[in-house]
């Protein structure tokens, strides 16, 4: 697996285990996410961090199954463009599948100290126009 | 002005001047735009470049314009990151500002042939969870 790969494998075993602090690692101190719910832009790491800890705080004892698809990734030497269709899904604590819902997902990365960070992170789904509303299912 | 700050530019003073072949010019051939509005994804210059031209033909004798706030470029030798916020303003044919939105912006660039190229947009607004509805005012 490529080392960019390995950062897509991270954010999802962190989300499937609601671990805050694995989540925060693979992001920059100095991110800046354009997230599709709520709020125009969190940024830095705290921000963030409170996103984690109110997502995974909220689910019980559900489960959030994360894959990606279509991933296509441009690296240069210190900075790497990846984008990639997200798909999750809520499962019951005895893993079925209650509801899913589908993301487009763009990260800027940059190698900081050997390793590659997410310093820019963009999540949506497209909108229709007649109605302004999310269309969550690709 | 940087050399990525120049495309920012070439892509305000196409959309300004309604100019397809000039706004297109900014991006790859194989680009991929995860654009705001109805479709998840762009694939190849040929799809984006219907979407300007039905974007463009749209406007009648209105005008728009565009601004960028908040810029933040992260670039490598070959590879590089922007993220911005837009506003883009409907003008009436006398200058009267007659509506504008907010967007959230991302680029992925490549430097192809010496020459800045876009490879991937993504354009999107935040999404109001309770109603599904997308805020276009930031």
């Amino acid at each position: 697996m490529s080392e960019i790969g390995a950062v897509l494998e991270t954010y999802r075993d962190a989300v499937h285990a609601k671990d805050v602090d694995r989540f925060v690692s693979i992001f920059a101190d100095d991110v800046r996410v354009f997230d599709m719910w709520g709020t125009w832009s969190h940024d830095g790491i705290d921000s963030w961090r409170d996103m984690a800890e109110g997502w995974f705080g909220s689910l019980g004892d559900e489960l959030v199954r994360v894959e990606f698809d279509d991933v296509q990734t441009i690296a240069g030497d210190g900075v790497a463009v990846l984008s990639a269709f997200v798909t999750f899904a809520g499962l019951s604590a005895d893993g079925d599948e209650l509801r899913s819902l589908n993301n487009r997902l763009t990260w800027g990365l940059r190698k900081i100290d050997g390793a590659w960070k997410v310093v820019h992170e963009h999540t949506s789904a497209p909108v229709e126009m007649a109605t302004g509303k999310v269309n969550l299912k690709r």
